[in-house]
C-alpha cells in the first residue's frame, strides 16, 4: 500500500464508482512512440508498443467486471489486436473528435459521467476529462492535461500508467486483494 | 505558464516572426535510433519512431497557419507518411548537403532567413541554424550544436522537442491559448 | 565484486543449490513491451526485444551446466528463436496458468523445489515464486512480487536481470571466474 | 571542450595513435537489445537500433582517413546494410571467438596492436581488449570489461558511445575541429 496515502479521500470516492474505464492510446497506453515500418513501396506499416503491466490490469479490471475501451485519432491492426487481447469491450479508432465516441459509450451503457473513468495525455483528451467522473493524467502528459485531472499517475505513459488505474478503481472499490489469486498470465 | 520564464525576450521575439518551421528528422524528430528490419534476402527495411506529443504539434502549427518541412540525408517511406500526417509542405530526402534545400525553400516561398525556424541536433545541421532566425538544438544535441542554437529546448529528441519548439513559437505569437481548443486526435 | 557485499548469506546458500533457472518472459527477459506490427490485413505480428547481457549469462549458465526455461502465457516465434539461440531446454508458451508448467519440469527433472531458481515480475508468477527454492523479482516487479522475492535485481527487467541472476547463482557456487573466460559471442 | 579535463595524458597518446577502430555490435553499437520479428512461419526475423550520432561519427572517421569495422557473433542484413552505410571496412558476422577476425585483420592491414582502438561492453570482447592499443569500454559495459579498458564512455551504448570514441581520437590527433565542416547528412 506505499502508494496509498498520497490519494485523496476525494479521488479514492471518485474511483469507487467507476464502472467504465475509457482511454487514450498514443502517449497513454503507449509511451507516445509513433513507429512505421518503411515498405519497399510507399507504404509504411505502424508498430504499437504496450505494456505488459497495463495488460496485466486490464485484464484484471475486466475479471473485477469493470468495462473498458479506447478512444483514438489513429487506426491499426495493433490496436485491435492488442485491445481484443485485453477483452476491451469500446474499440474506436479514427475519431479526429472524441465526444461522439464518448457520447455514444454513454448512450448504450445507460451510465452517466460519475461512473467513467478517461486516462489521458494530450489536448484532444481534454473534453473527455472534464466530463469524466474520474479524469487521470499519465504521468508525462502535457501541461493542460495534468490541471484538468483529477489524479496524476507515478507511472509514465507505456510504463504502468493504465495499471496504476485500475489498482487506484479496484483499491477504491475494495477489491483488488481478492483479484490478484486470479491473475493469469 | 511553467516555462515562460526561462525563455528570454529576444527568443520570444525571434521566434515570434517565424512563418516556417523546418527540422531535421534522426536525432531531432526521432531519439536519434536508426531502425533496420533484416529481410531474408540481404535488404535490410527502415523504421522509425516519432514522438505523438510532437505530431500533435505539428499538426496544431499547420491549423495556425505555419508551414512546416524536413529535410534529411536519409530516406524512407516512414518518414513520408509520417510527414504527410501531419501536412507538411516541404519533405527533403537523400540531402548529403542541406543548404541547397533550405534556399529552395527561402526561394520558393519569398521569405527571408528571419521568418524561418530550423530546429537540429548533430553537425550537418549547423549552416542552416547560422542562416535561419530562430535556430533551436533539441535537449541532445551536440555540443557543437548546441553552441549555435538560439533556443535549447528541455525535451529530448524524438520525446518533445518539436512540441516545445511549436509551442515556443505559438505562445511568441500569443496564439496558443486559442489553439488548444482546435486540437484533434 | 562490487555487488558482492550486498547478497545475504542466506541468499547465496540458496542460489548454490540451483540447477534450473526458470523465468517468465515479458516484464521480466523483456522491458515489457509488448509491440505488434500491424499487417495490412487484420493481422498483426508480435516483436520481442531481448538483452544481449542476458543472452550472453544465459549462455554462460548452459556452459556451466544450469538447465534452463521460460514459462509465458504468450506465445511467438521470436522467443522461439531466443529460447534455442540461449540453449533453453524448457520452452512453455500458451500458460494462463503457470505452475502445471512447473510442476512437470520438477517431474521431469525429478528435482526438488530447492534446486529450481525462478524470475518474475507480476502477479501470474507468485505462485511459482512461493514455491522455487530461490525466488527473484526483476528491479521493476511489482510490489506483491517483490515481496514474494528472496532476491530483488538491481537491473531491470530487459536490462541485465536475467544476467544478475545468473552471475548471482554462479557466483554462490563459486564458479563464475572460470566462466569468463568461456564466453563466445 | 567540456569532456577534454577528464582525458589523462595517456589514453590521448595511444588515441593519436590509433588507424582501425574496431568493434563489437550489440550491446556496442546497439543499446543490447536483440530484438526478433515473429513470422507466422516459425520463423524470426532481426531487428537492429543504431545511433544516428554513432553513425556522423563513424561517417566523419571514414573521412578523416581512419578504417573502421565490427566483429560480432550475430549476423544480420540489418547490421550489413548499416556498416556499408558507414563505408565500414571489415565486417565480421558469425564470429563465436573474435580473435581470428581480430588478427586476420592485423596480418591484412600489416599494422600493430598499438593502431588498433576496440570498443566492447561483455565478456567475448575481452581478449581484443588487451591486445588493443586502444581498448575501450561503453558507459554500461559489464564490470570485467570495465576493468579491462584505457578508457570508459560517458554515453552509453546505441547512445553515442562510438561518438565519443571517435572524438576521443580525432581530437587527439589534434583534426577534430578541420572534420567538423565535412560533416554531410
Amino acid at each position: 500500500m506505499a502508494k496509498g496515502p498520497r490519494i485523496s479521500a476525494a479521488v479514492r470516492k471518485r474511483a469507487a464508482q467507476i464502472k467504465v474505464l475509457l482511454m487514450d492510446v498514443d502517449g497513454t497506453m503507449t509511451d507516445g512512440g509513433v513507429t512505421l515500418l518503411s515498405q519497399s513501396d510507399e507504404i509504411a506499416l505502424e508498430i504499437k508498443t504496450f505494456d505488459a503491466h497495463d495488460g496485466q490490469g486490464l485484464t484484471l479490471a475486466h475479471t473485477a467486471g469493470l468495462r473498458t475501451g479506447c478512444i483514438t485519432g489513429r487506426q491499426s491492426s495493433a490496436l485491435l489486436r492488442r485491445a481484443r487481447e485485453m477483452n476491451m469491450e469500446f474499440i474506436y479508432m479514427k475519431q479526429p473528435l472524441k465526444m461522439p465516441a464518448y457520447e455514444e459509450i454513454i448512450r448504450n451503457t445507460g451510465l452517466s459521467d460519475s461512473a467513467v473513468a478517461y486516462v489521458g495525455d494530450d489536448l484532444p483528451d481534454l473534453p473527455l476529462m472534464r466530463r469524466a467522473g474520474l479524469a487521470v493524467a499519465v504521468g508525462n502528459a502535457v501541461l493542460e492535461v495534468k490541471h484538468a485531472a483529477h489524479y496524476i499517475t507515478e507511472a509514465l505513459a507505456g510504463h504502468g500508467a493504465i495499471r496504476e488505474t485500475v489498482e487506484l478503481i479496484l483499491k477504491s472499490k475494495g477489491i483488488w486483494d481478492e483479484m490478484i489469486g486470479k491473475a493469469r498470465a
